[in-house]
């Protein structure tokens, strides 16, 4: 996939950079990191510091020095999960923020507004994100809605990229500063809802592909559905996908899903796993997660993971980290988020190998088995 | 100075790594700031991980990843400052531990053994640090036993010293992971108390000198005295303390207090308050300390300080960080403790060549001048 700020090869992972920081993490390592490209939360920017202060910095890749790709959700799954006294109409959702409760109503022009203001390279339109469990018609009239929003945020985008608008001295002056001046080259994608039910996500997928997106989301998995549960509902919309587009996977997962979601078709994931997990002390290895406050490891010498080439790893041992961790060091929790971030983007880029070989389904068998998934790691999703 | 780590220049600062970390910075980090030295508190150390983990790993060196020169204390200050139900007796200090509540004791011997086994290239003797204000017979009778203190501490390490024992094959196998086996060419610091008192400060330094220690710390200073009663502190005791030995003033200080003791003959110095204060948002440059959280940064491109060579002047606004500390980020933390080190690292760094030129005191004269103390700094310490 070519952004304005880079290529991305697929499939990749997108470290999750919630409010311009990737948690504990310099733009630095994650260069070091090879991330290549990184996910910014509009409604979080949007609360705090507000889009004005990123706008008058030339947009969040100058605000935060991050000059690699940026893709920005809408704020819609957050004003669904955070905020306070929401009421979404046919218009658009109002709501309180979380932080300090001032009202602010967002429709689907102005996510797209927000987003040309934040400068990101790939936006995502507004959606609802449907609960699970959800009722069946309320299911059916919110993905319908969502496609009605689709709908409108690509005719938003168009307006302000229309050459009557883009092309004019005067149209450009006017907009200094505001929406057109940050839209150029901006990919938008869709994103499918329909919560667990097979004809909704169908129909949805559908309505949405028939806009013509640079990309398409599946929204509204990984929301407390079972996993078989989440599985369906990717396998029922990708056929009704464009091949020739990026498929993205919101909100993706441990890494057997990830590489499952691979095989089905899925080409990028975000997921706040790797970088939370470190802060309670979880790190990931290739047979699932340790917890570095276990006693265990208090005398350990070995790296988090043996052969692990991350930062971390060829400098600290376990024993030292679990150390830092119980002693409540800043340094512990960043070692781990290195380690973590190192282990979800390595894992995709040996499935780009493996894919490139030819081999991609024998090894997703392989580390499926090997790696043990916990429970205690899915509740922190 | 030369330690089993390498030589150290002076006037140094030395970066306060308590719990086996300088807070939220990696040894990479410290390397790349230039930090010649760092420290790491005994007590803190004794009480997490325990010093047999630190053992185990083959010293505190080992354990965090630092190759450069450790300097530690003895524990003293923190029994007195921290650990709950203490009982000072001549033969030491009986305490339960502020984590756990764990009953321990501490002798001088205990405490030279402790620091052997860290592995330090500097160690202190244990003393106890009289508090601010202090009764002129308790200063007296105090700085006193400090001194049989320092007397007992060099003999116990001579002790672990002596030919007898060093060069016998049999005794070292015995003292295998013992004391002998990492007290190899570690340095030991005698400390001078005497509260405030001009007397006292003599008579201690005198007596502390007359035990012959290899470097000669200033204790009991900044511990809520005015400045004037450090200065004069530390103006006592100079004279008494061997021209040809560093000296070290605990605890200090504020960027014009580390040149008002350097041109009274000091040559080390420890403080949290460069780390202590980034984490409350608060910047040092050389017109005094600047507090990132403040309103009138949101919109400010700048660098935290013009001109400065450190990680986070070279590639961030004054805005971004004020947004990454209001919004609680670690990196926020990070940043401005980078550049806090640095200021601190890099003062010294002024200090060494001015005073190579002969133009220390002019020097010290302007920047005392320009920088502005703000009590809310002291406050911190």
């Amino acid at each position: 996939m070519t952004t304005a700020h880079g290529a991305i090869e697929t499939p990749a992972f997108i470290p999750v950079g919630t409010q311009a920081s990737v948690k504990a993490v310099s733009p630095r390592e994650l260069r070091e990191l090879e991330a290549q490209i990184i996910l910014g939360n509009t409604y979080h920017l949007f609360v705090r510091p507000g889009i004005e202060v990123i706008r008058d910095f030339g947009g969040l890749h100058k605000f935060m020095n991050w000059n690699g790709p940026i893709l920005t959700d809408s704020g819609g799954y957050q004003i669904f999960s955070l905020a306070k006294l929401r009421k979404i109409t046919e218009e658009g959702a109002q709501f309180q923020n979380h932080v300090d409760g001032q009202p602010a109503f967002i429709s689907p022009e102005i996510a797209m507004e927000i987003q040309a203001a934040l400068g990101s390279d790939v936006a995502m339109v507004l959606d609802e994100c449907a609960p699970y469990p959800c009722e069946y018609d309320y299911a059916a009239r919110s993905a319908q809605m969502t496609a009605r929003w689709a709908a409108r945020c690509k005719r938003a985008v168009e307006a302000n990229a229309s050459p009557a608008r883009t092309m004019s001295p005067a149209n450009l002056n006017a907009a200094a500063g505001t929406v057109a001046a940050t839209t150029v080259n901006q990919l938008l994608f869709g994103i499918v809802q329909g919560a667990t039910f097979d004809d909704l996500r169908k129909s949805s997928a559908q309505a949405i592909a028939d806009l013509d997106f640079d990309g398409y989301a599946i929204g509204g998995v990984s929301v407390g559905e079972p996993e078989e549960e989440m599985m369906r509902a990717v396998e029922s919309a990708e056929p009704c996908l464009p091949k020739d587009r990026p498929r993205y996977a919101m909100g993706l997962g441990t890494p057997p899903q990830l590489l499952e979601m691979t095989a089905r078709g899925m080409d990028m994931f975000d997921c706040v796993l790797p970088t939370r997990l470190a802060r309670n002390g979880t790190a990931f290895t290739a047979s699932g997660t340790i917890n570095l406050k276990n006693a265990e490891f208090a005398l350990d010498k070995k790296p988090i993971e043996e052969d692990c080439s991350c930062p971390s790893c060829r400098e600290f041992a376990r024993g030292y980290i679990r150390h830092l961790v119980k002693a409540e060091e800043i340094l512990g929790l960043r070692l781990i988020t290195l380690h973590n971030l190192h282990f979800y983007l390595a894992l995709m880029n040996r499935a780009r190998t493996e894919i490139e070989r030819g081999t991609f389904d024998q090894f997703r068998r392989g580390f499926v088995m090997e790696y043990k998934v916990r429970d205690v790691d899915l509740a922190k999703l």
